[in-house]
């Protein structure tokens, strides 16, 4: 016979699970040996549980299969939790497993002990607690379905230690199961397409698959023949951008310019969007950003087939030679007097590779990035989905682990840096091919700009000293170095320049510090 | 007229609340600007929640009132959770004070939106939500008082964005509110008089506010005329011991040890602390650590007046005299071949000055340490008394700030140290007299003991790849230094004991990685 925790990884195996994000426990050791016992599950040692979620949404959202967690207790994915916030906003796939106390062994509330049901049912789409050894064949089968049902969920399946350790009764190995998709629906297409040959000022307000490539090519070729705008949410999962692709605006960050874009509209179709906001609401200011008498029609909500929907659009209205307008391939002067985000943008335009991914928690310094590649070779932009900062590092070393021969950029602001950089440690042992660039600005940059936004007074002193990260100044590149990687320190244009094309040109991880 | 945010200050201030540790966003920054114009509660400013949280439960064990935390809407918050758990347990006297979305914000499901009452709710003793600027002195006055009662706990409040910095109609500043306790039951007592006169081999099995000095010797003169023995919970909140103090035996993490310890005992009576069970469980073995045939009463529940519970129970028992048996100072021969815990222990018991706070999160380590320091000088022993790692940085910190007078010395495990490593930084920030003590042993060797207990079979190289933290090794030394904290790696007893006795002599933050 096999213990539950053997049955469970036979399971995944069939279902084409390859990878596991693992920072497990006691409770765990019985499905850490099972996987080490797994010839097609890759184990991968995260030392904290936000650098696991985060990884896992960062292979989620650039791979066609979930990635698998393996998190400890209550505690354990509590810490997990902020990454797993903005892997559901990404709608990426993810199965959790999360080890609890025995099932006999839960009535003594020892230590560890916390109603983890509970918390794993708040955090996920799908979750559900393992009664037997043999339930864990057949869970973790519904938990992969659930997390690549619609387009993407958090699924967390509990498995107390018991049922791990002792032996299953049968060996039962589910199939492969396949997520489902809810269809667009055949009448709001119609709709759309009359909306769209209306005349009036129409946006396309996009997100999710939508921005894939060949949804962009068939929006664009929508646009161009009805006149519609294509706008997407300010922080989508993965766009993909620059050299052949077709442009997409993006919605400004700040409440003010994002009204402004959307303020000439008269109507609005969602592909994969809900209906744009403002990302925190501020005094006297409206919270929902677009005009009061624009018309505003679903073509296909977050978890519908988008796909279909644009496709079926594109039929529709007779959509059928490809999109002309796309980005063409052009690199911006370079003024070397400076050392600001700009020219690091403009540097970065020039030295990516094709096929590079992006994973964006620059923050300020982020948007001017964002603004000088819209013609850098082609590639994936990752974002923020869920604003809940820690983000950056785990993702853009997950998805170098989904995409193993692209490139991948961190681009990173230094507070929100602070909250996972343990995912350098991680990127260093499995010789992730990830560069971080990382700005050291010594501020929550952001929130200084906020404090002002919110009529919060002149600040004093002491309330800056709150959104202050200099006194000590922290030195990254050091930082970077204690945990194996290969680092450096900028504050020229040129050796900005230098390093970064170094990094392209050479496999591996690389960190550059850039001071501004 | 005054916002939501400065009424609830006052109230703070009127209650005598002195710190906040602090990791504010968008949706905190009229109660940021409120702290800044506060003159009596000092901010201070952590890189990341479980910093946060760790430090003021830190602070609230070494401090007869709370400290208040800020944090950042659901994501925030549950990155604080793992460190609420450890203090839930301790029963800190916390006051988490979250900004949520403003009230009208809510519905429009921004991105960082989530259902962070039922969050708060979750790990919290107390929670409420803010329904108006004017509830926000009334709600943190009784969020002061929830935390002060028992013998302490976590309150969270909510505060919607909108509520702090909207005017209050009128200015009530609730007078400081204490905390209750509820008092021992007087009939118990008797009763464990009664069992204490029996001559039954009967053990004290205590935690919480019975492990403080005074406490201590009415146990030591309690046990001394009746024959019984202490045995304290294996993680209590904080344990007073060294020279002078009445000793206590620890019971052991292991349940095979801690199942000898308490065998022979035929009475079992508990004060602050609940029936000693296993850590974890383990195949065949069983969960409870008291034999079937033992008598357990219960003289104070972990929210009752312990103190009351023991004077009354030395009152009942006629004991006047002081305890007569006290640890003597004494330091172990120090042996200069090999540097191992041991020895640092006994490095660290000759040269430790009097009142030490020892902040033991040394795990496999820490034993051994705990061990050799029963006879250095008087002092706190503060242990992982939730089992939630990444406790131990921040609360040396917090409990540096509780007691700015006393040195205060973090025993540290390289693995739990990478889930908080930002304490750091605001260790060196606040200039906090703290020595961290890092062991360097590149393992989670704690699993690499529980795997062999749990009966996982011989685990192979990829197995033990996830519990093995080389490849790369971690330089914690220069990790420490990138945030500003004079740090020295030592390979060999002579070195240690050269840095470890000029940190004692020096006030001021010191890091020193022990190589073993």
């Amino acid at each position: 016979m096999m213990n539950g925790a053997k049955a469970l990884l036979r399971t995944l195996e069939a279902c084409g699970v390859e990878i596991c994000f693992a920072n497990p426990g006691t409770s765990e050791m019985q499905l850490v040996a099972a996987i080490g016992d797994s010839d097609k599950v890759r184990p991968v040692l995260c030392l904290f549980e936000g650098v696991v979620t985060g990884a896992a949404d960062g292979y989620g959202r650039m791979s066609d299969k979930p990635a698998v967690t393996l998190l400890h207790l209550g505690s354990g994915f509590s810490n997990g939790m902020a990454n797993l916030h903005n892997a559901k906003r990404a709608k990426s796939p993810i199965v959790n497993i999360v080890g609890d106390h025995a099932s006999y062994h839960l009535q003594y509330d020892a230590p560890l002990t916390s109603d983890l049901p509970a918390l794993a049912d708040w955090a996920s789409d799908w979750m559900k607690v393992a009664g037997s050894p043999d339930d864990l064949s057949s869970l973790i089968a519904e938990a992969v379905q659930a997390a690549t049902s619609g387009n993407g969920g958090i699924a967390t399946l509990v498995v107390p230690a018991d049922h791990a350790w002792n032996d299953v009764r049968e060996i039962v190995v589910p199939q492969s199961v396949d997520g489902f998709v809810k269809p667009p629906v055949e009448g709001v297409i119609g709709q759309a397409a009359e909306m769209l040959q209306t005349g009036k000022n129409t946006v396309l307000f996009v997100s999710g698959a939508a921005l894939l490539e060949t949804n962009l090519e068939h929006l664009g070729s929508i646009a161009e023949i009805t006149g519609a705008d294509i706008v997407c949410a300010t922080f989508p999962g993965r766009l993909q951008r620059g050299t052949g692709r077709v442009p997409v605006r993006r919605l400004p960050y700040f409440a003010e310019q994002a009204g402004e874009v959307l303020a000439a509209y008269e109507q609005m179709i969602l592909i994969g969007a809900t209906v744009p906001v403002s990302f925190f609401a501020y005094p006297g200011k409206s919270s929902c950003l677009v005009p009061d008498n624009c018309r505003i029609i679903t073509l296909a909500e977050v978890d519908q087939d988008i796909t279909a929907a644009v496709t079926g659009l594109a039929d529709r209205l007779g959509v059928t030679t490809p999109a002309a307008i796309r980005r063409s391939r052009a690199v911006p002067d370079i003024n070397y007097t400076t050392l600001n985000p700009q020219v690091v943008g403009r540097i970065i335009n020039k030295y990516m590779p094709e096929n590079t991914i992006v994973s964006d928690e620059g923050v300020t310094c982020g948007l001017a990035i964002f603004a000088e590649t819209e013609s850098a070779e082609s590639h994936d932009w990752l974002t923020l989905t869920g604003g809940a900062i820690g983000q950056g590092l785990p993702l853009a070393f997950g998805a170098s682990l989904a995409c193993p021969d692209r490139k991948v950029i961190a681009l990173q602001a230094d507070g929100s840096a602070m909250y996972t950089v343990q995912a350098l440690w991680s990127i260093a042992r499995e010789e992730a091919d990830v560069t971080v660039v990382l700005f050291n600005n010594r501020s929550y940059a952001i929130l200084n700009i906020e404090l002002a936004r919110v009529g919060a007074g002149t600040p004093n002193a002491k309330t800056l000293s709150m959104l202050d990260l200099s006194n000590p100044d922290i030195n990254f590149q050091a930082l970077s170095e204690s945990m194996g990687i290969t680092s450096w320190r900028v504050d020229t244009v040129e050796n900005f320049e230098t390093r970064f094309r170094d990094a392209m040109q050479t496999r591996g991880p690389r960190f550059i510090e850039v001071m501004v």
